[in-house]
């Protein structure tokens, strides 16, 4: 059961949620566009899903509406950021220009984060480079459900890794993923529907692979991108050990099992190293390598080379990192953001506590 | 059956070899530092056992022994490098070290090479970084064996990644790996042996999943980690288009299904749109981000409670990235690097072609 929402009528509501728990008028903007382009882009789980949960955060005092974002370090090339607690849909979009004006001057910039917060999906921030004519890089830690491989213990978020890359007629490549097997989102789908989860997703509270979709709830761990170690497991619990020091240990925020957990009511561990969560970010001027019509013809050449890659039986093509979401958000911005029927009545919930309805 | 060679007879051997295609001795020398580390670490795939196949190279005049490498384009935190067709040993190590030369100039160094070959293992260039107090990054492409998610034809290198990070106490943190579910050298492994190949390692000739381990030879892929949709190869063959972008597209080299192969008797592909094959390079100062002392000792806490994670049943411990190569490393720096009888054999014909004996 979905109803349809068109962008700008979920936009105003947003908007004015964030306007409502005391942001000013430009982060209340900037935090909904980062918030909704991940419904734009089919990653339901990050976008108005979320909402009522960022506003708990604020109830609780974990989520600063006024936030003092400042620059507590830097060198030509780099810098550290404070987000004072503030939202990750604010903080995020302040140091990713921040990287874009530092490779504007010396070719690249990189942001490291401190003290922040969830900040949606990490395509929304990468993207900011295009218009620049540069590559976008963010990542950012998150709260551990993710075992090493050949642990029991979480110790990892899940940690999401995007690369962004202009090109001149073909539209950009854009990865945006976890590195575990499968997002968190995708587990809940199954447990919604009751269907087991596929092998190599999960595992149980003892460490051992299980397609039980709720086996998370007790006391298992996501797998990290591989699934174990016979197929590489090890590789993609390096891939989220390089977010999370990229992210925390670079910028003095927490890491590993101390990231603080995204529900308001789940308690912050305790002896936390850091400030708040990580977030990493770079920019890369394309014409600090080269001319940027050279690139631009190569980038064109490589995308629809791979495109016209011969698909395997039963595959209609090859796609392009970021081609799914690229279609998934023409189709909405034409026929609107379906909402489940429970995440509608949340806001609705959030509407009446702030005296405005959806 | 394999026979134990002290690391300095293989040095002194490998030099010779280098410098008897021309090399000069400093080339000489640091080809051979860079070859050997893949023994010395374990890498077995990368390191003498391709001597001989560098020499073929050179011998079809595709390896230019004393090759012109030039800066050709840069800004104060970036470079492009042609590497004048030269060893990717002596290419690699030059831009790896001027990414340096920038980082402790801006903060952070970034350089794409083009007109290389193979480089041996990443982890050697990448380590030059950490005597700097500096993060080290390196990348290659390689030659076409992979097929995307979808994909019938293998477009993409096995284009591993590599990232070392500097800690205090504890050992550096060191992933290097093949964007891949499963390097090829495992599956030389499981041939020599005439055994089966895991589910997910590879697909034959249809783009259907196989367990037969010569399917490479027979027109099959190495699969990109993950393996399959459902276990995310959308995402290792997105690393490894990362990778593939900044080693060749950034740089000016070939890229996708035109990277020169590494056999000599194999055909370079037709209609290259660049130069010889690709890397990347990155070096970023930790004290860019915050004190070298506080950094290492947060990483030093990161490590040592990864290292206390919980173990599964039937597992000893967790491993850092990095760990089971700087074990053997230390253990065959006192044994003695073991060699099978073929490799063996290989170099004994190369040191006749040479007049001097292994």
């Amino acid at each position: 059961m979905e109803r349809l929402y068109s962008y700008d009528r979920l936009s105003q509501f947003v908007r004015k949620v964030f306007l409502s728990i005391g942001c000013c008028e430009e982060h209340a903007n900037t935090a909904t566009a980062a918030l909704l382009s991940a419904d734009l882009r089919g990653i339901d789980s990050h976008g108005i899903a979320r909402l009522s949960g960022y506003v708990r955060l604020w109830e609780v005092k974990r989520v600063e509406a006024k936030p003092q974002i400042k620059v507590i370090h830097e060198s030509p090339s780099t810098a550290v950021v404070d987000g004072g607690s503030g939202l990750g849909l604010v903080v995020a979009p302040f140091a990713m220009q921040l990287a874009i004006n530092k490779a504007d001057r010396v070719g690249t910039g990189w942001v490291s984060v401190q003290n922040s917060n969830h900040f949606g999906i990490a395509a929304y921030h990468a993207m900011m480079a295009l218009e620049h004519d540069m590559i976008g890089i963010a990542m950012t830690n998150a709260s551990a459900l993710v075992a090493p491989t050949f642990s029991i213990e979480r110790m990892l978020g899940t940690n999401p890794i995007c690369v962004v890359i202009p090109a001149g007629n073909e539209p950009a490549f854009v990865a945006d993923f976890a590195t575990t097997t499968a997002a968190n989102g995708k587990l809940e789908i199954l447990q919604r529907k009751n269907q087991e989860a596929p092998e190599g997703w999960i595992q149980d509270i003892n460490g051992k692979s299980s397609t039980d979709a709720h086996a998370l709830k007790k006391g298992g761990a996501l797998l990290p991108l591989g699934g174990d170690r016979e197929h590489g497991s090890h590789k993609g619990y390096a891939l989220g050990s390089i977010v999370d020091i990229f992210s925390a240990v670079l910028s003095g925020a927490n890491y590993g099992p101390w990231v603080p957990p995204f529900p308001a009511y789940v308690p912050i561990p305790e002896n936390q190293p850091g400030k708040g969560i990580g977030h990493f970010f770079g920019a890369m001027r394309i014409d600090a390598f080269q001319p940027s019509e050279t690139f631009k013809r190569h980038m064109d050449n490589w995308i629809s080379r791979f495109r016209k890659a011969k698909p395997v039986s039963g595959q209609e093509r090859v796609l392009i990192p970021g081609d799914p979401e690229r279609e998934i958000e023409m189709e909405r911005k034409v026929n609107g953001i379906p909402l489940f029927e429970s995440v509608e009545e949340d806001l609705m919930q959030l509407g009446q506590k702030f005296n405005f309805k959806l």
